[in-house]
């Protein structure tokens, strides 16, 4: 292959959030012309974009028209409008991830089915079609309650522990998963490319915000055994080729007590799990996701030091323009990447930015990301 | 200090080459609002600014009217009309590397004499006015002839080793350098901020191309011995310092067979024999670069491995729109790093990239290099 590729083809991204954001960070190592599309013209991407176009992500003849001025499409949401994706498909364009597979993906019940049918291993699961319907299986309790279309960051899961709980369940079709005891949320980032060669990054360790339902710390390497990291690589690996996905996938697991490993969710895109390949690994996620879906060898994956993840939230209580607290403390802080995502209005639990601690001293990334985590602050 | 710094200073940067385009990589992270100025509208930053302004750098008006919309001014090259810089700084902006650093710097003359004048080590030299008075101390050959002011990436450097090669000296103001039988040709880089916090990086080992006098390879750490490092990271402290300088400094040196380390010059600003920083370490030379200027703490220095830096350089015999060969072979290489400039038109060493290859094994970082450096070629 004549490796004229990332001179010629022009990159278009559905979405430009931090995702896009840090997407573009990458591509300006290789040359590559990138334009993005996203319904808000202050999105983090709006003034770093070469080229940024404001339009609805969902609208058919939006993307549809985007995507006619690329060579390959992606996206950094998974909430698009597929059809124009699927014509864009059809007219030759490179859409990675495909289509269908990001169709698969917007559906939590389809997605949770195809698990099933292709025997990845994954919680037992009923789907719904309304409340009465989760009513009806309150003897499936404790158990999670996913929407089945538009959740995001936290949004459209609810825990349902008790039969009192239902009321907080959706009346809309979703799917109800059983509530698994484990002991370890981790993620494994797996890219594939057009050539069908696969690589996946080292098992991460998510700790979740109780209440926000989003990414609140993460460790790498995840502490679990070299057999369970084993298992969740070829788990992973599994989805992808599965799924024939070209492109990055953030495959995210449960590791029971008995060291079981089941799939949670996965999403088809760099990832909140993802964000401290950046500094901490030889190949970020962001660049292996642009050599994915630009059919170029994949990068190499392995970390070079431990390391930890704090995402930035805006503080509870606070709306308005950000103003950041504790960022000299922070920055002062050895080993400690501050990444801000150029969003100037903040709201509770929005994701603003996030750091990546990089120490080989487990303890002490710990410690360093507790005092970021309480320093940095940002408030309105 | 209010840490609003980074969120309502506006940086400018006078220069938009590929140390400007990396100093944008970086500013993304701390929401940093940059404004480039480059007489080429189509330099490196020139797509990827925010705000991107066509000018001279060393006309007085067109540095002075781009200065007063900044509130911190820095440099990416030192050939800048500093009567105009000292004129901002005189208003009350913040320039930084200092204009009476950036002069001193820009002539090679000056900054010989104040190592001199200051206990620096440096090698024995004589002013020399034009090439008649090179002739005149036909004795102190060999020696290396640089012209004053203006010489930049190998231009407006002589060697000449015997009386004949002085036709080849400049006849214009210039300094005649001792020629220095090292063994190893090494960089500190250094940083200080407002504050006076001082930090250096390691020092690292430069192999320059015999004709194009520029830095072909680098490696990281240089194989010197802990005094020699110690020497080396003392005087580069002791030079900002005297400079009483704010901001990035790289100070070349050489290191003699007998362990001596003399200054060779320095550059007050990222640096080529910086990029490595990017993969290698935990905070890169452009980062470090803002947070001095932006009187922000100092980031950790350290190495999280040893690293290998190859320049990209034109390919000898072409000249034109450039086209990469060897892209696919070079990025399958674990621990390669490739960063393109987005120079679309290529020259006879110009430098169009650089790959940074990580590697615990300093052999295999040598074999990558060296593989590098044969496969991606840079043709028109």
């Amino acid at each position: 292959m004549a490796f004229s590729l990332f001179q010629d083809l022009k990159l278009g991204i559905l979405g430009g959030g931090q995702l896009g954001r840090m997407l573009i960070q990458s591509s300006f190592d290789f040359n590559i012309d990138i334009a993005i599309m996203d319904p808000d013209d202050q999105a983090p991407c709006s003034r770093i974009a070469s080229r940024f176009k404001v339009g609805s992500l969902k609208d058919y003849t939006d993307v549809y028209e985007f995507g006619k001025g690329c060579d390959v499409i992606t996206v950094e949401i998974e909430n698009v409008n597929t059809e124009a994706l699927r014509q864009l498909e059809l007219e030759g364009k490179k859409v990675y991830p495909q289509p269908a597979v990001i169709e698969l993906i917007q559906d939590k019940r389809i997605q949770k089915q195809f698990y099933k049918d292709h025997n990845i291993p994954t919680s037992p699961f009923i789907l719904t079609e309304d409340r009465n319907e989760v009513m009806r299986h309150a003897d499936f309790l404790p158990a999670v309650h996913k929407l089945g279309r538009e959740g995001y960051d936290g949004r459209g899961v609810q825990m349902l522990r008790q039969v009192e709980d239902i009321s907080k369940a959706f009346d809309k079709p979703g799917v109800l998963e059983k509530l698994i005891d484990f002991q370890t949320e981790i993620s494994v980032i797996v890219a594939r490319n057009p050539q069908g060669q696969v690589r996946t990054f080292p098992a991460v360790e998510l700790v979740y915000h109780p209440e926000a339902n989003l990414v609140e710390y993460l460790f790498a390497p995840a502490k679990i055994s070299p057999e369970v990291a084993d298992k969740a690589e070829k788990i992973a690996i599994d989805v992808i080729t599965k799924l024939d996905m070209i492109g990055l996938l953030a495959v995210e697991m449960f590791v029971t007590k008995e060291g079981e490993v089941l799939v949670n969710e996965v999403a088809p895109r760099p990832h909140n799990s993802g964000h401290q390949t950046i500094e901490a690994n030889h190949t970020s996620q962001y660049e292996q996701h642009l050599r994915s879906i630009m059919g170029a060898p994949l990068g190499d994956t392995a970390a070079l030091k431990p390391s930890a993840m704090v995402n930035l939230l805006g503080e509870e209580g606070y709306e308005g323009l950000a103003k950041y607290e504790g960022m000299e403390e922070s920055m002062a802080v050895d080993g400690a990447h501050i990444h801000l995502y150029g969003k100037s209005y903040t709201k509770p639990f929005r994701k603003m930015g996030h750091v990546t601690i990089v120490d080989e001293d487990l303890d002490r990334l710990k410690e360093k990301a507790d005092f970021i985590k309480n320093t940095l602050k940002i408030k309105a």
